[in-house]
């Protein structure tokens, strides 16, 4: 059985992390809406009676039908070994995911701090505020965390030991998405944390996800995605 | 064994979505940081080497200790069926909730929009935009989802049948702090939706939350906590 993804087809965006995880897994899989009509098939879905997402991404597995990535997660890391099978570790690497969420809604708000319907153009003095403080106090602080959980009381290869969990993915997709936004404030965090960049390299250099970014399945950052590069965001 | 919840000691904020669920349950807890000296051992259990969460809330059960207000749902509605044990039922739960947690956020943003560090007075003209977004745009667009699952393919006590699981009892909370917020905007929803109103009295009439409710636990609304009453942002 082929896992089918439901996601928007020209961006990483949110489905990106889900994509990691499925190729981190060597799952088979379909990118629904990247294929010819597939966009139609995608909205389709939106509508069903049973299960409708609220929005993409979207993962069918067989009969199941899920949403919210950190959920899709919860799940493709129990059917693949992408996380602990028992507590404490399997709530921990959720709760690692569930942060890293937050991270990302913050991330996209920095374009958009006003409403996703209107365009960057339209909410541009706010999105100058916001991505002020995102870059001085935002980063700084989850990059801190992550930091220390990669380093504290020992240094360690994954978020939680020696095993790669999808937070490990996810945090990968963080640190990319951010040094494509925010160049210049990357540069310092890295400088000042290189643990995360230890992080960032361990994962890019997994056979699968080495295949995965060499490969036209992964489509390159732009500025309909989460992250986004506009110079005067980044000071 | 009494679970130990670590949450700012005057605001409902997002531990109150916690708090529901271990009334609901009528487990045993104890509310650590309004307790005398509380508020430093929350400090303290922030800086603990192993879990640390990036925020309270975080709960303390046993060994165990769970951040993320997701995440801190999905272990209690496990351990007090408040939500099915297998899936689909246990994703689809979780999937309302992250979803839940997603109006959440953006209800807080509505009087931080530009940075939770500054003050609301601080960035005043923004969430006048950003509030005007959210009463127009976004809490109908969210409510239609909810009133649609409590009403088809047809109407049903609870969001996923006649059970009531721990995404019924936020669905209740978010009413609640909409209602206070923004009661103009509400008030026109409810019309709209009289699902939503169902739900809401259903899960207040339940006794062990009705008995919350009437007590000193329940902390009430006010201007610090995610929902704030400020007139000006409800037109």
């Amino acid at each position: 059985m082929a896992y089918e993804l439901f996601y928007w087809p020209s961006i990483q965006g949110r489905g990106e992390f889900v994509r990691l995880a499925l190729e981190e897994a060597g799952a088979d899989y379909v990118d629904v809406a990247r294929r010819d009509g597939g966009v139609d098939l995608l909205m389709a879905a939106l509508d069903v009676e049973e299960y409708p997402a609220f929005a993409p991404p979207f993962l069918k597995a067989g009969e199941l039908v899920i949403g919210q990535v950190a959920n899709i997660l919860l799940y493709l890391g129990e059917q693949h070994g992408l996380a602990p099978r028992t507590d404490p570790g399997r709530l921990w690497v959720h709760q690692l995911q569930l942060t890293i969420a937050d991270l990302v809604t913050e991330a996209h708000d920095t374009h958009h701090p006003i409403a996703s319907a209107l365009y960057y153009e339209d909410q541009k003095p706010e999105a100058l505020r916001r991505s002020a403080d995102f870059v001085e106090s935002r980063i700084p602080k989850f990059m801190a965390y992550f930091a220390r959980l990669l380093s504290n009381p020992e240094s360690r290869d994954y978020l939680t030991g020696d095993k790669v969990t999808y937070a490990d993915l996810s945090l990968f997709q963080v640190i990319e998405g951010l040094r494509y936004a925010f160049p210049n404030a990357m540069k310092k965090i890295e400088q000042e944390h290189p643990v995360l960049t230890g992080l960032r390299d361990r994962v890019a250099a997994r056979p699968n996800i080495a295949a995965y970014l060499a490969s036209e399945r992964r489509i390159p950052f732009n500025e309909e995605g989460i992250f986004r590069r506009y110079p005067e965001l980044d000071q």
